[in-house]
This record gives structure tokens, sequence and C-alpha cells, in this order.
């Protein structure tokens, strides 16, 4: 793989730095706040089936996530939810924008390290104005020569980012902690893709798929990029 | 300038499209479904003190614009506001972002004759997934060579681009509806900007000052453009 390769792709949430846990941790406090009208389970299985309803005319980020628990919490009270717990939600909302971004162990050595050699993109989904923030936050930005924030991660993002880069599929490698968003797409045009698992995954981003591609690697974590990649 | 001239940028909202007048329309629904807590300009002032405290946090769009929204019905109800209302206004924010694109006049025939001659793009702010379909809807894709949706439209970020587009600013001219932030940063980078107002602008991007500029100029509709880019 690696002789083939010019442009690294970082998917950011999950791979460089902790997100998902965030959203859970949220939606339990969420679940506690409305539990004088469902079980969590309940709150869980309709926040879901919400966010689900909006995702084409919200997208993804806490601003769309806020404004599906609000229409959650009105959905489960049968339309009696109090002002006071409308207000909690948008607090809890506002924490997680104000979130600390926390590295994953390694992160910074590897791309220290990667971007010696190659050059470095982080390619990621979410609210632009988080996104950049996060970045801004983590301090990572000097490794990257491009941030690209997409609304969606399919084929034709990917195809569009290829082109933009003015690079071929087969020189680029993508890397992620997402099958569908981040590994089958890169794969479907040609370009190389590695799996870094993380232990927390939003229920959306789940793939029943077994991959098998020669362009595919699933790796345990981070650092064991630098010995893929790294001429000895 | 036109000689010197190689990429034209322009604004979307209110340059290529109606936008503002659909935000005013809205707040207005708004002020009615809040009538019996505060009268109108009571609204419309909290409205706009809560906007201004999240736009660090939320950055601009129609989702930020929901979740102010909110906040604002529960400060003016002082806590008070039933659920129905806030049901209300989350529908208020949908039928915002389903909106046809209404293209303002002259647009589509001065877009088709400056990109027989010119590199155009578009620098708009706003949300990605909200600006991406609204630029669909508005089927003018074809005549841009790039589309950069930006958090804020400061020097920092028409930098940015200029570098991204490897062309100096004495090459580019910006053209749109805010003298804030469509003209004022580009001339301080040395570019040429082209301000054609619109009767509708949100209290946030007006500015109080003449400029004095060579590079600058001020037209009255959009079609003026041909005579100034087309060589005679």
């Amino acid at each position: 793989m690696r002789n083939n390769i010019k442009i690294i792709g970082f998917d950011a949430d999950d791979t460089l730095w902790v997100n998902e846990p965030l959203f859970r941790d949220t939606e339990k406090k969420f679940c506690t706040i409305l539990k004088s009208f469902a079980d969590e389970e309940t709150v869980n299985k309709e926040l879901f089936r919400i966010e689900m309803q909006n995702l084409e005319m919200y997208g993804y980020g806490v601003k769309g996530f806020m404004l599906c628990m609000i229409e959650t919490a009105y959905s489960v009270s049968k339309h009696h939810v109090p002002a006071s717990i409308i207000e909690e939600i948008i607090k809890l909302g506002k924490s997680l924008l104000n979130e600390p971004v926390v590295l994953l162990d390694n992160v910074e050595k590897v791309l220290q390290n990667l971007s010696q050699s190659y050059t470095l993109i982080v390619a990621t989904k979410g609210d632009l104005l988080d996104q950049e923030r996060k970045l801004r936050k983590s301090g990572l930005g000097k490794y990257f020569h491009h941030v690209e924030i997409m609304s969606d991660k399919t084929v034709k993002e990917y195809s569009g980012i290829l082109h933009h880069l003015d690079i071929n599929a087969s020189n680029f490698v993508m890397i992620g902690n997402s099958l569908k968003s981040d590994i089958l797409p890169v794969l479907e045009l040609g370009g190389y893709a590695i799996h870094i698992p993380y232990h927390t995954t939003w229920i959306h981003e789940h793939v029943d798929e077994r991959i098998e591609n020669p362009k595919f690697r699933s790796v345990q974590e981070i650092s064991e990029l630098e010995t893929i990649f790294n001429h000895v």
C-alpha cells in the first residue's frame, strides 16, 4: 500500500478525538430529565426515530441533535413537557458544544510522524462551525494540508474531494472508525481504507457487512499506522 | 477592473436568491405566536439579543435561528411557554428549511454570460447542508467552478479562499449585498468588491461606514455587471 499512497485522509470524530461517548452521555442525561414521562429505552428509541426522520433536513451535528431532543421531549410527554425541561435540553446541548476536545491515545505522535512523509487531510461530517472549533481546540490543525467538512460521506462527496485534490483514488487512503462513512465509499472509488474500530459507534453508522477487499485493512489502534506507512 | 479580474466571487443569500425576507416573515409569525406574552418589538429585541449571545456557539443558519426562537419563547414567557408553542416554532423553522429558492431578477442570465469569460465561485456563510440544498434547488450549480461554504466571512476566511484558489487578491472581485461580509474584508485584502444593496438586510450585517476605495463599486442590480465585465 505505502508505495502508492500520496495523501492520507483522516476522519475526526472518534478517530482523532472522543465524540460518540459525549453524545451517549448527553442522551443518558436527557433520559433522566424525561424519566417522569417515559423509560430510558422508550426515550432513546423515539429520539433515534426523530433523528432519522429529520436527518435529511438537519444533517449531522449538535444543533440538529438539540432540535431532535426537543421534539422527542414533546413527543414522549404527549405534548405536556414544561418549559423548564426545554431549557434543560438547550443547556445540555450547549454543554456538548463547549466540551473540551480529548485526543485519542497516540494521535498527535502518529500525525507528527506521518506528516513528514505524506500529505495529510481531515475529512469529517458535522456542523461546519462545530467541527472547525473542535479542530482548533485539538491543536492538530498544523498537521493537515486541507480540512474538508462534509454534509455527508458518500461516494459522491469523496469523489468531489479526490477531484479537488487532483489525485487518483489509488493514491489515497482513508482512515476512520465508521465502515459506512469512512471505509466503504472510498473502497468503492478504488481507494485504500483502514478501519480503526472505536468502542462506541452510533447505530446509524452500523454496517453488517464483512469486507473482502485487498485495499482494506483493519487495525486495533492508530499507532499501528506507523508500521504500515513507515519506510523501514 | 475587468482586465485584472480572473475569478468572480458571488455571495448567495440576497445576492443570487431571496433569503432575508423569508427570515423576516418567519419572525413576524413567531411574534404572532408569542403575542399573549409580549408585543412584537419586545420579542424581536429579545430574539436579536439571544441570537447575538449565541452567535459564536451556533454560527449562522436556520438551525441556530430555531434554537434562538425557542430560547426567546421561554425568556419572554418568563418560563411559562407551553409545549404547543415550542412545536409551532419547530414547524416554522422546518418550513423555512423547506422554502423553494427564488432567484433574484436576471441572475441566471448574468451568470451564464459571465461564466463564458471568467471563473465564477460562490462564497457564502450559513449551515453547510442548508446552503448546499439551496444551491441545488437554485439550478445555478453548473455556473460555478467552486462553492465555498464558510462559518464566517472575515479577512481570515477570504484569505484562506484566495490561497486555496491560488490567486492574488488583485485578480479577485467579490460581489454581494453585505458591506460587512462581502465587501470590507475583500477590500482590506487588496481585492475588488462590488456592492449590490438589497432592500432587506439583517441588522447584524449593517455598517455605518462610507467606503472610499478605488477598487470598490456599487451597482443597483446584478445586470449592471454585464456592462462592467464585458469586453465591448
